[in-house]
């Protein structure tokens, strides 16, 4: 499998991982990782404070159990993220030859927490891989989950950079982009793109609970997106947010303030004042979303072409090929709900310059095309 | 392209308009009734303050001018929010023998314009198909626009049923589904699905104007999901919002004490009370994205499977024809962002029954699976 990645990956110059590699924590992250590196021929000691977890994982070949003289060249923390900073310390102790990283959501704490304990954050560098799945545990592990995933690198100033390398080598060895940002930057980075979105997915699908029966019929895309992400695990999530609550708080809080004037505006939606409050809204609105960098990491925009198809593969197969066999790359692509319908509309996106020739060659060829925008 | 469509819209035994169909306002809506009813033969009269939109809607096809002595079956207005009323009193007024429906996305507030105006309501009952662009005007105009949308009749009592029919016969034309809803419920139903989520996703979107630069680069699905339905239309979502601003208070502002709740935990999150403050939010969060219906009209789960693959749509297609040959129907599907990888991830949906077969398949044929859940 790592030959057949390999050039998806990119060029693979870096120094690969020797081993053995310790992985504390075998959910779904540690149990994935470990799968990974032992495709590649790594030793992976596998430990966990539940024996059921470990045997399990065991099991899935994430790994072997630990044994006495163990002495890895890399400690992988993959526990929830209340334990992180306590389950490094033990590490750094336990393996003081090893270099040590964690994987959790939140960078700053858990360094912070180790240098108030005294702990010899020269052998620590946290990271971050951006890859998970709404399920948990060994079982949902995949030895593929960080291939093309952003994996951040935290670094700070008492670790070498020669250290610091093993763990790159470890993002890179899984397929993974390396992405280097300081503790605090990585923070308040998630805060903006991650945390917050997911309070706000959850505040707006609670809000469903209270409405009326016949109205979810109605819904369309536009809702199921914004709370797809709702679908979440409370507990992990309440871990997660907790730990980074003081950056998460000052966004979430703008975003309230905003949301009051909204609110103040709707109390009179025609008195003087408040037309222009929504429209300011609703344009910051558009100002913000601009900014998210479009695929491969540009902020390129695309070009939109909606297809309406027959809800079977095969006719969004056949769409695929169509659009394959003409040259035209895909940017994107959305499958559209049509509640009750036995139709599918797919929302392609190409980059500008190639709309108008995707619109005629489809059209020739007797695909319906429902809209198209620039 | 009627006949073409008719199978989806299963059988096709109502009665068919006959017309003139007169339409009021020939923006994407208006433009795109017409083109619909002109490719089935009917005789539509298009009208628009704008000399200039008229005579493009002309040009694309989607009606003729008015002419002395038009006597029209049945009057559409398809004009902005704030000047519905007034322009379907005047049609009224203009065509004694005509009905006269809208197509505005707030339905309540016409209506009772209308009653107080001592307007002849026995022949106007509104409407709302649930379809739209992010662009408007009659050059985004589609004949096929609607096919497979949900189309909202609010009647009332003023109304006959045989008069209410030919608004049906419209949406039933045009390849709709007819959902039969009052006026009322009908506006509390898009306050919960469609205008609330507009404006949280607005707001989450405006948050985004503050993160720092390297921020975004670390955006994945989620956060783009949330934010997708911000880029709209400030002076179309103005009107949208202010009309329907007495029903969408009430959610928001439910929605403004949730989050005040959340705020007042991340003030301190391991305070007594502030870990399960944030679990009961992210729980209920749980239970209201559960009750959107899944494709179809059904509340049924799907099961996910993720599948690697090469960033082309040559790569896609392949996979959907595979799925296609082995006789697994696709629920939906969604295509993720690797922000800076050549790499796509594909993420299916399918019937739980059907999850194990689809996994053992795939990893057969060589198809790279990141995961799956039921």
């Amino acid at each position: 499998m790592t030959d057949a990645l390999a050039p998806l990956a990119g060029p693979d110059i870096h120094r690969r991982l020797r081993g053995p590699v310790r992985i504390v924590g075998a959910g779904l992250l540690g149990a994935s990782i470990g799968l990974a590196l032992r495709e590649q021929g790594v030793d992976v000691v596998l430990d966990d404070v539940s024996p059921a977890a470990l045997a399990l994982a065991v099991d899935y070949g994430a790994g072997r159990p630990p044994a006495a003289g163990d002495a890895p060249e890399l400690v992988v923390v993959a526990v929830p993220p209340d334990v992180v900073a306590t389950v490094v310390e033990r590490e750094l102790t336990a393996y003081p030859d090893a270099v040590v990283t964690d994987v959790a959501s939140v960078k700053s704490g858990p360094l912070a927490a180790l240098r108030a304990a005294g702990a010899d954050v020269s052998r620590y560098i946290g990271s971050h891989p951006m890859a998970g799945r709404e399920r948990s545990g060994p079982t949902a592990a995949r030895a593929d989950l960080f291939v093309g995933q952003p994996w951040v690198i935290a670094g700070h100033d008492d670790i070498t950079y020669q250290r610091a390398a093993v763990v790159e080598d470890l993002a890179l060895d899984l397929g993974a982009t390396v992405v280097p940002m300081d503790p605090e930057s990585h923070d308040l980075a998630v805060a903006y793109v991650s945390h917050t979105p997911q309070l706000v997915s959850t505040l707006m699908a609670a809000r469903l609970r209270d409405a009326p029966d016949g109205s979810l019929g109605l819904a369309g895309g536009g809702v199921r997106d914004v709370t797809r992400i709702a679908a979440s695990d409370p507990g992990l999530w309440v871990q997660i947010i907790g730990a980074n609550a003081t950056r998460i708080r000052p966004v979430l809080a703008d975003l309230r303030d905003d949301l009051d004037r909204v609110l103040a505006a709707l109390d009179d939606p025609h008195a003087s004042g408040s037309p222009r409050t929504l429209a300011e809204a609703i344009a910051a609105g558009n100002r913000g979303v601009e900014r998210l960098p479009g695929k491969h990491g540009t902020s390129k925009r695309f070009a939109q072409v909606v297809v309406l198809v027959d809800d079977t593969p095969g006719q969004i197969a056949a769409l695929l090929t169509f659009i394959g066999e003409i040259g035209i790359n895909l940017e994107d692509m959305r499958l559209e709900h049509s509640p009750g319908a036995q139709i599918g509309i797919v929302e392609v996106s190409v980059v500008p310059e190639q709309e108008q020739r995707l619109v005629e060659r489809l059209e020739e060829r007797g695909w319906r095309i429902a809209a198209a925008w620039a």
